[in-house]
């Protein structure tokens, strides 16, 4: 499971600051203390950039690039944001992403098949609605794997963002447990091992304590692990998830394993 | 994810003091403490119980159902040991359990057909070594439900444990993968929803720091509850690890559900 820190955007005050005064200094300073906690790429979180989206999406690529060459994952749902970012970035990235919205399946889908990166297909209505049942989610998702083809995009480009829900709604407790068996059952359903993105931050919105958050956190996202998620956006900065989320990583995948890995306290 | 307590063990000094006595208390107090934890269900590991097994496990089963009418989990590798037990208890039992080994086969498996009660099922091989891959496993899974057809026992009374291994082991994580699939694979397998159990206490054991135990104990327990497990052999007076396990049952399977359910502490 690859970690994405999700801790640069642009509804942070200061970072809001920093693009409004054209100044790299506060994002620069956020992603060097993100680099420390060894993210495998860094989510840049732009929103749409209102009317200059070019010129931001610019500031926001150059100053990142600036301090590192990890993948980039380029967050926003602006058509015109999304094109700057990729004919501007340097890096290796990934577009997050695209729906069966028309507007996206227009203008950002087919950036992907351009610059040949990945790109995040999010399981939702055209009109951005939350599926509330998991054939639903399969039916999407096979959906958004036919506008990919129509595209030119290959499948092993897409990475499905299944949108984990707040636990807080009414029947968050039931969506979330879909959530994780659409990531099972994905690959069998497409036939290949399709990849999987899921993001924490929704996941303990709302009112509950921060003892019950870290709990159901820490618990959730090593049965996304489990289930097999492919990437994991989450604050990096937490140092108490990221353990548990780097154990359930390696406890999930093959891959080069050390007990130093794993830290003690 | 149902919990059940592995407390009670005849390898603890002042357990096998109380059975060599036959002196209740000490059991009693044990299982109350334990009940005080709400498990699912009591594990009365007797171990084989030397010249006198039903004597001694007469014992065990009448001071434990003094104190409470949960389902009782009679955890012993000797076939006159668990017939006593299925002689002799009144509560709801589970046996715990048999392997490919022909004594079990044929003196414990014949036990659950004249009970009509489950029966845990060993993913080990005739001579009880450990098998090291994930299609070993899958044919042992296989052998087990033959013979339990061959002994008239159904198979929805048969429960697979296949035996979580030692992280410590030289290839543990491998090992422990291997596990996780295996319980997700076995439905789709056998075609019906086939019921399985784990023990987390093997998991941990070895030479590794506290911190590190409980991280992987937590991480893993969730893990394991993310593909299916139903029930968790477990060390309930451990409330970190509760906590997680139960908050791990409540998002991987239905069942009824408040918040309250999940502590803050």
């Amino acid at each position: 499971m690859k970690l994405i820190a999700d801790n640069l955007r642009i509804t942070l005050p200061h970072i809001q600051d920093a693009l409004r005064n054209e100044n790299p200094e506060p994002i620069r300073e956020l992603v060097l203390k993100c680099l420390e906690k060894k993210p495998w790429a860094i989510d840049i979180n732009t929103g749409p950039l209102g009317k200059f989206p070019k010129q931001g999406m610019t500031f926001f690529i150059k100053t990142v690039e600036g301090v590192t060459d990890l993948p980039l994952v380029i967050d926003t749902s602006n058509p015109e944001a999304m094109k700057a970012g990729v004919e501007v970035a340097s890096n290796e990235i990934i577009l997050n992403g695209f729906s069966l919205e028309p507007r996206k399946v227009n203008n950002i889908l087919p950036l992907a098949k351009a610059c040949n990166s990945k790109i995040v297909g999010f399981l939702l209505f055209p009109n951005s609605n939350v599926p509330k049942s998991e054939s639903e989610r399969l039916e999407i998702a096979l959906e958004l794997f036919e506008k990919a083809e129509a595209a030119g995009v290959a499948k092993e480009q897409i990475i499905v963002d299944p949108i984990v829900p707040p636990l807080a709604w009414d029947d968050g407790i039931v969506q979330a447990r879909s959530i994780l068996s659409v990531i099972q059952r994905l690959p069998e359903l497409l036939g290949f091992p399709v990849e999987t993105m899921g993001g924490l931050s929704n996941l303990t919105t709302g009112a509950m304590d921060k003892n019950k958050k870290t709990l159901l956190e820490q618990v959730y996202i090593s049965m996304l692990a489990a289930v097999g998620l492919n990437y994991a956006l989450i604050d990096i900065l937490n140092d108490q998830t990221v353990k548990v989320a780097k154990a359930a990583g390696i406890l999930s995948k093959e891959q080069l394993f050390s007990w130093e890995m794993i830290p003690s306290k």
